[in-house]
């Protein structure tokens, strides 16, 4: 049976499987008594009960791009490393995001987090080592230099100022702030959106795909990455602790301006329809039927935490 | 004149003049009135008074290593950019090192330490950037990809867990705690050594030395750190706040295992003393009329700051 005809369902679990299975290795190697406290850290976050977004739309995106695996072992250890290097990234991002000075959330992934386990110092120094590890795995990829480094300069710029880190930092300086919808939308783009579209890129990057694909693919990115961030922020107002695995209902509690509190859940949900026709008609050109990033929209348009 | 025929202090005036100047050529960048928070913050660090001692190292390196410059504009430019790598990687690390939870100093360089201008949260994030900043930065030298790679992977190496945030973490874990001497050296060899070792590295890789010249560079670097380390923890007793431009006195406050607390002033003096000529006679082979490393390691003995 051809791995691709495989049911969304069994593509995910065996995708998180391996994922997980390759986050553990990559983090059980150079076990070293001294630093015994900041790995366990650093596995303690990681190697939590996570959705592997990232990492699987590194590989649906591979394959929406027709990259072909077959049997080409380097193929498909490239695009689990590459896949693993950005859940580092996020891991790292969500321990830094849940520091007392920053979004000061106790809980995350179901779990007490980082730095109520380990204390705050050793949690900055997890986020920092993982940082660190994601590029260092990317420079071990069996894939030509050159590749490598398009990898590591695109998750370089996704996670930096112009980024992620950027994304936060306006996202804190916005709270209480009354923005505007272009605003919202930049901050996000930036917070949560560049990592996804990073996701998408590293797929296509690796499947040696065309400009049009990557176009038409960098386009489906920013609209996913939107209708992402709309979800989270309606499952915060919907979701209890218990389903989120996070403090709901923090967005209000901090005065943040989201798409809810901008336009309330049922025009947000309006929107997040909107989006989804429009993220199926930018893909359409790549083929809708058993289209892995057709079914992740909908699994992460659909998902309850 | 030949530039390596420069006096010492020519040499290094110039040379802190070019990092200061690409420094704040590479964080004047992509200018962005919302993210301008976290943008000086980034900067307040970066480009404040620091000795540069790493970056000039990556230059010393590919000298010693017998790197030729000549009119190779893009060499100039690669050892230009790995050497910033390297100083945005050091500045990420003080600003996270200052942090109330970590080492808790409200003076750095002469200044107030980067949280107390901006806060925790931004200077996190500042430091954050910065790490990401360094990689970006290497993908971009104009130099063969796979030598790109390679330093990625030393830097990443070094900055990381089995590094410099590992060796923080130990020092961490170690206050007040009796260590060993070995302990003591392989904490700060990985601390302060790594990211030393790094900027050797640096140097003799974009020089392409040979196996040999690779493994007296090495041997000189790990020797190199050591002595930073027992000069740093000399001066931390011998010195003042103005004097250091940061709090003076703090390793035996928080009572930090040091060279000093477990051998005292003298006895840390004469270790240097050997040490010195240890790192001297390790060198030999590669030359010591005119070696600017040989210099540097005189410099970095005799600062008092």
């Amino acid at each position: 049976m051809n791995k691709n005809n495989l049911s969304f369902s069994t593509w995910i679990s065996n995708n998180i499987k391996n994922i997980n299975d390759n986050l553990e290795k990559i983090l059980q190697n150079h076990q070293d008594a001294k630093l015994s406290v900041l790995q366990e850290a650093m596995k303690y976050s990681t190697l939590s009960d996570g959705k592997r977004i990232r990492a699987l739309l590194v590989h649906a995106s591979f394959l929406a791009a027709h990259g072909c695996l077959m049997e080409k072992d380097d193929v498909l250890l490239s695009i689990d490393k590459a896949a693993i290097a950005i859940e580092l990234i996020h891991s790292y991002s969500l321990i830094h995001d849940d520091l007392p000075v920053m979004d000061n959330d106790c809980m995350r992934r179901g779990k007490p987090s980082n730095h109520i386990v380990f204390g705050e110092a050793i949690a900055i120094l997890a986020g920092d080592s993982l940082q660190s590890l994601a590029f260092e795995l990317i420079t071990c990829i069996p894939i030509s230099y050159e590749i490598r480094i398009n990898l590591i300069k695109n998750l370089a710029e996704s996670a930096g100022y112009l980024g992620m880190a950027g994304g936060q930092a306006i996202d804190l300086t916005n709270m209480g702030n009354n923005i505007s919808y272009e605003e919202l939308k930049n901050m996000h783009s930036m917070k949560t959106g560049a990592i996804i579209a990073c996701s998408i890129k590293f797929g296509y990057i690796l499947a040696g795909a065309n400009q049009v694909v990557k176009c038409i693919l960098d386009e489906f990115a920013y609209h996913l990455g939107i209708i992402f961030q709309i979800v989270d922020d309606i499952l915060d107002v919907t979701s209890d602790d218990k389903q989120l695995g996070k403090t709901a209902g923090k967005d209000s509690k901090y005065n943040k301006p989201t798409y809810v509190s901008m336009f309330g859940v049922m025009k947000s949900r309006k929107m997040l329809e909107k989006l989804r026709d429009k993220a199926i008609n930018i893909i359409k050109p790549l083929g809708l039927s058993n289209n892995r990033l057709l079914e992740m929209l909908d699994l992460i348009i659909y998902r309850n935490y």
